[in-house]
């Protein structure tokens, strides 16, 4: 079974992000292994770029098999070009890392260390709901790749 | 103050998406007067055209003021470019009329009626999520036309 990392920056403070949550990793759980992995936020107080390298460190320290981080900048493929992504890759590794960046999004040293990037778009989403959409993407995505139906 | 409406086709089922829906309904009352309006999900038996007509219909009703219809297939903007488009438009008119169709889409006719289409890039996403992700899009547009520090 293929594990799917989530490395994300901060938790989810919002009980209602939190049930989310739990909601679509209930459904993953049927299609792969997803392991949810906080980074601790860095103090607010400390200059940008030492927020970014610190958790920067932290990121990459959890980043296992084939890494994709979620950037504005990445490629926005449809949902069934990710499907098809994520089945490619399965063929490949046995491990996916995703990342989500925090509030001021991640270190050059990430982005040049996670060569593939995928954006949701050029709308900007807080962390909390990009998370969400992300693993609704990667449900859909197992749907789609299983041949179920899977509504709009 | 600016009124919002938010038509979509059937209701939130999930506690989460409802508490999420709420908050930032609560965080939009500080800037527009904002109105949701669910329309009756048609009987899934029918065929899709008749679902999308009878839909579409009433759609169409409740569609006030200048209509903006969120389609896969609209415009993907950038939170500012949205947030200028919001703030242009709010010179113009005092009633924004957003609408989210249900499972299948939305009918010809309401495609052809509402001319202005947004999109949030080509990822497909469930029409209780993308209610959500809306709202905060709303709210981040406002957010950047009061010139306020909103995180990601």
């Amino acid at each position: 079974m293929l594990t799917i990392n989530l490395v994300c920056v901060g938790n989810l403070k919002e009980k209602f992000w939190q049930d989310a949550e739990r909601e679509y990793a209930k459904r993953l759980s049927k299609f792969c292994n997803l392991k949810i992995i906080e980074i601790e936020e860095a103090n607010e107080a400390k200059e940008i770029d030492k927020i970014l390298a610190f958790e920067g460190k932290s990121i990459l320290s959890h980043c296992k098999g084939y890494g994709i981080l979620m950037a504005i900048e990445g490629k926005n493929l449809s949902s069934e070009d990710f499907a098809k992504e994520i089945q490619s890759l399965s063929l490949e590794t046995s491990q996916i890392t995703f990342v989500i960046g925090g509030s001021y999004g991640v270190s050059k040293e990430v982005k040049d260390k996670i060569l593939k990037k995928i954006s949701f778009g050029k709308s900007t989403f807080p962390h909390n709901l990009a998370r969400i959409m992300l693993l609704e993407q990667i449900y859909r995505a197992f749907m789609i790749n299983s041949g179920a139906k899977y509504h709009k």
